[in-house]
């Protein structure tokens, strides 16, 4: 192999590193606009077949959503139509990132605003890490965690993994 | 053309096309920064010569700022001005973007924070969609279409668009 | 030099700038999981050893801290450590970044939440201004400058400078 064909090559893998980052970004921001639209089955298909989204819903009850199914369910409870009727947004903060092959990682913060009468504030404050798979398919979401930022220590144990490059 | 030749070629497609997300952030981000200052020549300066900003004011009115005048207008008023006197902040989420050749479209949040003597607050919060076109000068904004997150039907037409590839 | 070894080689500049700025925007989103977990090796990390995070407390006062120890002092504060049990979230917009060789420059917002018995709010919002710098190791950060936006003109001088390329 030519000293030029093995730069061609090693610019590849950055450049497909590059897109990997991007690509996850995109399926990250992706949650909102499924979630307060109620596309389900769109927000689904952002995650794997056997993928999971482990949330609090207070600082002592856990919750566990399981596959696209389980997520395109979320979407369509009575709770989560109520609060797009009245005005809702799952905003993310851009994350940390780091790809390892096949799996990615990403931990960052996401915030529930919502609207009443009064306003707009600040409903829910969390710390998400997220897991990710290459499928034949692309990326999809193994497992996202997320856990209030209430003084919840497992929210901290969840955000300090943005330094892990493992 | 060589195989290699045939792989660079490809390989600067796909940074192409790294680079134009990059930019198309840029653009969406310069907009806080521009509105938050009043500095609406810069401001203007990403929109298209016949770029429009459709924003939602209320839930039932809607106004329209049209190419880089309209919106350096918008940062000169006196309304803009006197929020900026007292701290404000035009913040967007990051977007999802979809490049297609010489036009993109990004979908996300923006929110509205203000100051007052009673401390910080979240004014207004709206679901985004930008429309982009590659000039000769580089990328511009064709048209921002903006609805406040109050319930507002049009909102939620708006954010779903994040799943549209086309 | 071939044309195709010289288009492989402007490829490869072009590949550099776009990590550089996936890697500045890592730095950025690292500040918070560091401060809001008290991890302050990690985060004094970000900084190079000259480097300096200069901070408005109120709109007359100003505080600054130095290199590293000085980074992993401010999360070891009682102040922060006790926000941090409360529930607390430093979160960056997503920034403007200019890149120059082996300097950078980035702009953009931060907001600082908080959770109180009576839910979460916006305690501080902020203009930021970063100057990076290129280690033998990798990006460090130079100078953080971060004033609040309660009307302060020097928080809008920093957020201006999102449009100064040089």
């Amino acid at each position: 192999m030519s000293d030029l064909e093995t730069m061609v090559r090693e610019l590849a893998d950055r450049v497909k590193l590059l897109e990997d980052r991007q690509e996850l970004h995109r399926i990250i921001n992706s949650y909102g606009p499924g979630m307060d639209t109620g596309e389900g089955k769109s927000l689904g298909a952002l995650w794997a077949e056997d993928g999971v989204y482990d949330y609090g819903v207070t600082t002592d009850e856990n919750r566990v959503a399981e596959g696209p199914a389980g997520l395109a369910a979320m979407t369509a409870s009575a709770f989560q139509l109520e609060m797009n009727d009245e005005g809702c947004a799952h905003i993310m903060s851009m994350p940390v990132i780091w790809v390892n092959g096949d799996t990615a990682r990403a931990t960052g913060y996401s915030r529930v605003y919502r609207h009443s009468k009064d306003g707009f504030y600040v409903w829910r404050l969390s710390a998400n890490h997220w897991e990710f798979v290459r499928t034949p398919d692309g990326w999809r979401v193994a497992r996202r965690t997320n856990r209030l930022l209430d003084g919840n220590p497992v929210a901290r144990e969840l955000l300090v993994k943005a330094y892990d490059k493992a």
